[in-house]
């Protein structure tokens, strides 16, 4: 289904009827979209019987208009909380979140897996929209057509930490990314390292390139260079952490400190430098980013950047539970304070 | 609400009529119980309008014939799965188990945990009921009472991985607790160990004391004595298992093994370790069990049993959702096969 092609459907659409500062009817969308009340009305409710290109005209009208269903009798109690994939303990610390509020809410949660190979992605929407959530939290990336069939069923979402730029007016929740590795990398320098290395993310993935503008950030601000040779862009597992590492550490002028974009590859970290026979933090410094339970476990416990995801979920969640009240909330794009964890990780580089 | 108290409402309970082969009908359960046809309608429904004390002689004599409803248009395609409190790491694998089936079977997953004060568990059934869930599968102990009311409904239940004794008939999957603590015990005896320490759980918790006699069983098997001072009871988290193991190593016969009741002990046993410059396996080898992911992350890399947990939570799954079609299935208990994964915690004893 295509919404905005050129020349198709939604250029047809009439302009709509009626007091733009007042809700949208069903009457004035089935108007601007040349189509009957029922037939809108079977948009809404998420039934069949509705011609795709139909159907399409009529979310892009209500997508535009906002409309939003007049009776708060229809709520549902549940809220839809969505993952492409469930990680190891970061994705615990964000179900524990939405949890908390559900049960101060009194809300019904339905946790949807899109799995390895995103195979629910296909019904996904369908079954969310035939459940009629009050609103939902999405860890997952929508489209953009996902984001206006949710929007057109006035079901409002909230985006988890977007690992992408949305448009103006998505709302979402995510964390100080940028001043997280700035925070990280002064803290290094202010130990005294000079040579310190970033093992980056995925250049696609936003809170990674914010991570690494953090660190470039602060090591021009204390007056270093950026070397090319150490910075490096990899995956976010551990093994991506150890090989890149590993390159890093084998080189002749190796780095005295590293940043490694989060905890996981910092697990890498401690791997390569283990074969190679370097201590932590006597030969090598080494900061991570997340503050997963894990980093408190290692040994020596890791210096990390805390990520709230706890709170980031609670926060979203508060606010999809809000805008699905039909509250009017000023502001919808947040951002959460990263705070540094000094562990043992970390130490003045050898003489 | 009480159900079963002698001289109350239900010894007043009247044999059901009708053929006892056939599922029951709502009539004859309104005879049974003396109460009109509308009244055990609301109660399978979960409406309110009925009295504590009716609807609990109603459910009584429902969960006791098993009411099964009988239209299959009523389905809500959606499964209930319920946590006391979702533990790190553990929690999330038993998850993805779930979400792998819901996918397959395209079912909603409605997620609930009660929470560190259980406040969820007071409205948590009057909600779940309202849902009309197709079934549930749950990691948190239900009382009877609560396995009666969804029994009176018609939703299965399954009880993932039971902490103490149920019912017979009260569908379970588990895993082979007592095989898995043998096997454990039985590496270390085969690697020549003969001091032999198991730091034990809550005796209250069915696995721990299958894990508990697994290990008295291979130690009687091997003619080795358990020694009352080698065996402890404590909690299951990491510091419970640093206290127990500092506890055992700073005796003067000190045990040259320690089989610890869950990884988070063992992990807990790494830190006493360190603290008394034992070096393991060296000096002290190290058996857990779960097999978490943090289990091949921490050095050296822990030998544990490897509990499936992921594949436990697919077979309740599935076993739920059978269930729940109305299917006749043979056997409703099971155990999956733990399997003893060997890493480099382990090692002969010193000489």
């Amino acid at each position: 289904m295509t919404t905005a092609e050129p020349g198709g459907p939604v250029t047809e659409l009439k302009p709509l009827l009626g007091d733009p500062t007042r809700p949208v009817t069903i009457a004035a969308i089935a108007e601007s979209a040349g189509v009957s009340i029922p037939t809108v009305s079977k948009v809404i409710n998420g039934r069949s019987g509705v011609a795709a290109d139909t159907r399409a005209r009529v979310e892009a009208v209500i997508s535009q208009h906002g409309y939003r269903r007049p009776s708060p009798a229809v709520r549902s109690n549940t809220l839809e909380l969505v993952f492409e994939e469930i990680e190891d303990m970061w994705g615990l610390q964000i179900i524990r979140g939405v949890e908390r509020v559900a049960r101060q809410q009194r809300v019904g949660v339905v946790l949807t897996e899109f799995g390895p190979q995103r195979n629910a992605i296909r019904y996904w929407i369908d079954d969310t929209i035939s459940r009629r959530p009050d609103c939902l939290v999405t860890v997952a990336q929508l489209s953009e057509e996902q984001r206006n069939q949710l929007r057109a069923r006035g079901i409002p979402l909230v985006v988890f930490d977007p690992t992408s730029e949305l448009p103006d007016g998505v709302p979402f929740v995510g964390a100080t990314n940028w001043a997280g590795g700035r925070s990280a990398t002064r803290h290094l320098i202010g130990l005294g390292h000079r040579r310190i290395a970033m093992i980056g993310g995925p250049e696609r993935i936003l809170c990674c390139r914010a991570r690494l503008d953090g660190y470039r950030s602060a090591m021009d601000a204390a007056g270093l260079p950026v070397e090319p040779a150490l910075v490096t862009h990899t995956g976010l597992h551990q093994q991506d952490g150890e090989v890149a590492a590993l390159d890093l550490l084998n080189r002749p002028d190796r780095p005295t400190a590293i940043f490694a974009c989060n905890d996981l590859q910092a697990l890498g970290v401690y791997q390569a430098a283990r074969k190679l026979g370097l201590r932590i933090p006597a030969d090598l410094s080494l900061v991570g980013f997340d503050d997963l339970p894990v980093a408190n476990l290692v040994d020596p416990p890791l210096t990390t950047v805390h990520q709230p995801l706890i709170e980031m979920a609670v926060t979203a969640t508060e606010l999809a539970l809000a805008l699905g009240r039909g509250e009017k909330i000023r502001q919808t794009g947040l951002e959460l304070a990263t705070t540094l964890t000094v562990r043992r990780s970390t130490a003045p580089p050898a003489a």
